[in-house]
């Protein structure tokens, strides 16, 4: 009989931040753990999402043994409704996750639709779930949202921790400290491998504590003359809590606005997770009843997304909140890579309203990573001494600095496993290796339909963006080839129609061209490739810009 | 006789980062400082560069007595060419600067044909330049390209101090530091104004100085096993002079990959700049005739810019420059605020290659800033102790925090001047304020025409980069409404034309709604509402998307 083998395959998540989800296989069990989706980078003109490419999964999706998940972000659950969509079984698929992740999890299942295709079973610290062949303990870590865990995986071929994504805050707010002496009892018996966050990797030394966030943040608002503004991430809900606490013990009282922060508080107190003192809040459209100096503003934002509560205030566009010379505007976060450049938008347009705005180049303090530095990921490794490693969640950079950080703690560089979504890392006997590859990549969603936005019609958006599109049409007589009407031009995103000499211009060239080419030949293929080649030609040569050309060629 | 008035307008280089131009004024004298260009952000869809708008100045161009240019980069100097499309005077316009400076600006004017438009005067530290009531003297200062100064411009109303772009470097390579006596000597003799650099307000502490970025790659080359290749930005002649003199000292040789780097090289070599040892260089199509190990090649692209050399060698197209396991690529580059993401890109495609490659996050010697940290700009107050002072160069938050700075140094708040481009600041009687406005902003280039791409232009460019264009055809009997053709469908960046079932049911929809309207009325303006009104409304219920319905109604 041949020996066992697991296989682990990241399906997102590696060479790239964002669509988390890797897939282990045992035996004939398989098990996921995370279904993230990435926000589009700009290239990707009007996609909204991306997910990860299930192809793999779904032809096997009969011995999908349940969905385990690290912790509530949208990078780890976003892409569980595009999976689901494509779930066909009879059987509700098993969720595994803490309350709090499964509570974000059911809100989004919900919009769209698709509770009943799953059970959701909650686990807390220490449980242990048994999936086939695969079993897995879950072991809490700190991060910047609560109820994140990582999970031992025992299996016939040997133990692999997962750690999701994590840090090790020595002195969290919380009292919850990652368990160091666990993680090391665990190194005890023997891991095989070690899947890790590789994130911050580029960061030397230890990521700050969670504290000095708290601290900072309730010394501004307790020496701010005027209301408060502090916008964060809707999900660091251990954040938003402390903040609110804050406010209470400053005799302030704290207003919610923006959607995703609104629901993602209210999941929180459903599950009994959110702990607001009575009469501690107050609505958004009464906050004018307040003393601004008795008022703080929790926001979304913080991304400077320029549909979000806090761009409108920074723009003066907000109904209910006028920005104030008074007002103190605490961005606590950092830019998302991509972001750096709205985000500067938002603030520099706060200033411009007289508003006092500290953010994270001049107040390092009001902010901190949820993810562990280089020391932190080195301290996992000593910890759990494992044989192999599979960095994962970093761009290929990331994957690269992590094996150099391993080899430091002392593993040949061949153990330590980079791979590119797809790959396939077989473990067997004791050794590892990246054995073939499977169907992978990114599906983009747009509205409401998924795959649909291909590499063509990226290419043509590309084109339409830069230059426009030039319609030229003409209606020929059928029998006569004569030319019944035309050529009449439309323009979008070419040339203002105020100034549109170019195209009068164009039209009396192509007219010149037409009445040659029509009594050579009226097929309309033909006659639409001239107009094509006539127009583009003259164009360039007087403006050297390519407006994507489309003729109209109609035969009556 | 009313007093004197010292007029200073900056028409561009304030809120934002670029296209620096600042216009001053006295009695009947103008005088700008620099003319710089704009990159455009990704919401510029298409536009290649972004130039001030010269409206005001072009207005009285008459009294321009010269440009005066703080140093050679494109934000100071690349808008010249299209400031001088618009100069109609008989008399060339006289341009002064730094012999470099005016080495980059013939190559770039040569290139626009616009050479005969000026007369170029060359200046060295020290000189006196009368222009009118207006006298300037140029003091040289330490930055990123060499042959950079600041401007002392004695005029009837006061004296100003204008810094361009600047840094206090103590130990420079070439042995230049910014003359921090004679800046004293000019405070002593008083300043009414400073316009001074902001860019780097951010920054606590004092810049790093240029030398350490030499010790570094000096030795990141010395132990390097095989070939270099290192990337910085084009202009910075003195960085890529002294890569070429290490590279000697240890033995290699060196070539030059990129055009905008041969052509600033081959400009400091013209003007006895360049001081390159016999024998150094070698050709790029030659370099495979030297051992890797003996050779450095420095080449374009630490921006990322997708078409550049080292993208090329990144993704592997470059056709002489296999990037190998064995190859160190050093970037002696930070990434602009926008590029972030198309460096990182480049750096990961060279670590797939196996290269090794240092980068800025992960070694922070390997390049240096060329602007004054926030403690040099302190140190510019105090030592120019001025009455007042104009924060340049910088985004509207720095100019704030550049305020917050000179309060520390001792002066009111109301004596510093926050401004917006085109606003007029006024000197009269050793008194300052923000005055009026003139006409200012934006001017776009896109190909060969300049300003024809408005905001109606760019929306429809976002909007078609968005979700595509749909063209609705049909042709109409003018006399009987009948219709002869159609509806037909052109799309392009909609759906993928392999999966159109939504164009088709669209088709079935419009046709039963056309032959209703056609029946009331043919007037094509009306028919083509209709088209518009029925497929939007069909399409974003299938699809939740928004392309731009383009109906073309032919009546014959």
């Amino acid at each position: 009989m041949a020996s066992d083998l697991l296989r682990a395959i990241p399906l997102g998540g590696v060479g790239e931040i964002g669509k988390n989800s890797t897939l282990f296989e045992c035996r004939d069990d398989l098990v996921l753990i995370d279904a993230g989706v990435k926000f589009p980078d700009e290239r990707l003109h009007g996609v909204d999402l991306v997910v990860p490419d299930y192809t793999y999964l779904l032809e096997h999706i009969d011995r999908l043994r349940g969905v385990l998940i690290t912790h509530g972000h949208e990078d780890h659950i976003g892409g569980l409704p595009y999976l689901l969509m494509q779930y066909e079984s009879p059987e509700p698929l098993p969720i595994y996750g803490t309350k709090l992740s499964l509570g974000l999890i059911t809100v989004k299942l919900q919009e769209h639709g698709l509770l009943n295709k799953v059970a959701l079973e909650s686990f807390d610290d220490g449980d242990r779930i048994t999936l086939g062949s695969i079993q897995a303990e879950a072991l809490e870590v700190n991060h910047s949202v609560p109820g994140a865990v990582g999970f031992v995986l025992r299996t016939p071929v040997g133990t692999v921790f997962f750690t999701g994504d994590f840090k090790f805050d020595p002195d969290p707010p919380d009292g919850k400290t990652t368990d160091v002496d666990r993680l090391r009892q665990i190194g005890d018996e023997g891991v095989l491998a070690l899947f890790s966050d590789s994130t911050r990797v580029e960061q030397p030394g230890w990521t700050a504590s969670e504290r000095i966030v708290d601290d900072s943040i309730e010394q501004l608002i307790r020496e701010a003359p005027g209301r408060v503004i502090v916008t964060t991430f809707a999900s660091n809900l251990g954040r938003l809590q402390r903040v609110i606490q804050s406010d209470y013990r400053l005799g302030r009282r704290t207003s919610v606005a923006g959607r995703s922060m609104e629901e993602s508080l209210r999941v929180a107190e459903r599950i009994g997770y959110l702990n607001v003192p009575e009469g501690s809040m107050v609505e958004l459209r009464q906050v004018a009843s307040v003393n601004p100096d008795k008022l703080v503003l929790l926001t979304t934002g913080s991304q400077g997304e320029p549909t979000s509560v806090l761009s409108r205030m920074a723009a003066g566009e907000h109904p209910l909140v006028k920005v104030q010379p008074t007002d103190t505007v605490i961005y606590s976060a950092s830019p998302i890579p991509g972001n750096e450049e709205t985000v500067a938008h938002s603030i520099d347009n706060l200033f411009r309203r007289g508003a006092n705005v500290i953010y994270r180049a001049i107040n390092d303090k009001i902010h901190v990573s949820g993810h562990a530095s280089r020391e932190e990921l080195r301290q996992m490794i000593d910890l759990l001494r494992p044989r192999y490693t599979v960095p994962l969640h970093g761009e290929f950079r990331m994957l690269v600095l992590y094996r150099e950080l391993a080899m430091e703690a002392g593993l040949p560089s061949k153990n330590v496993l980079i791979t590119e979504n797809g790959d396939v890392v077989e473990f067997s006997e004791g050794e590892g290796r990246v054995a073939n590859r499977v169907t992978s990549g990114a599906v983009l969603v747009d509205g409401l339909t998924v795959g649909d936005v291909t590499k063509v019609v990226l290419r043509d958006r590309h084109r339409l963006a830069s230059d426009g599109v030039l319609i030229a049409s003409i209606v020929v007589d059928h029998e006569s080839g004569d030319l019944l009407s035309g050529p009449d031009f439309i323009s979008r995103g070419f040339v203002d129609p105020s100034q549109d000499e170019v195209l009068d211009d164009a039209r009396v060239t192509l007219s010149k061209s037409l009445d040659k080419a029509l009594r050579q030949a009226h097929e309309s293929g033909v006659v639409a490739n001239r107009i094509r080649e006539v127009l583009s030609g003259f164009i360039y040569e007087r403006t050297r810009r390519r407006p994507m050309i489309l003729p109209v060629v109609t035969e009556v």
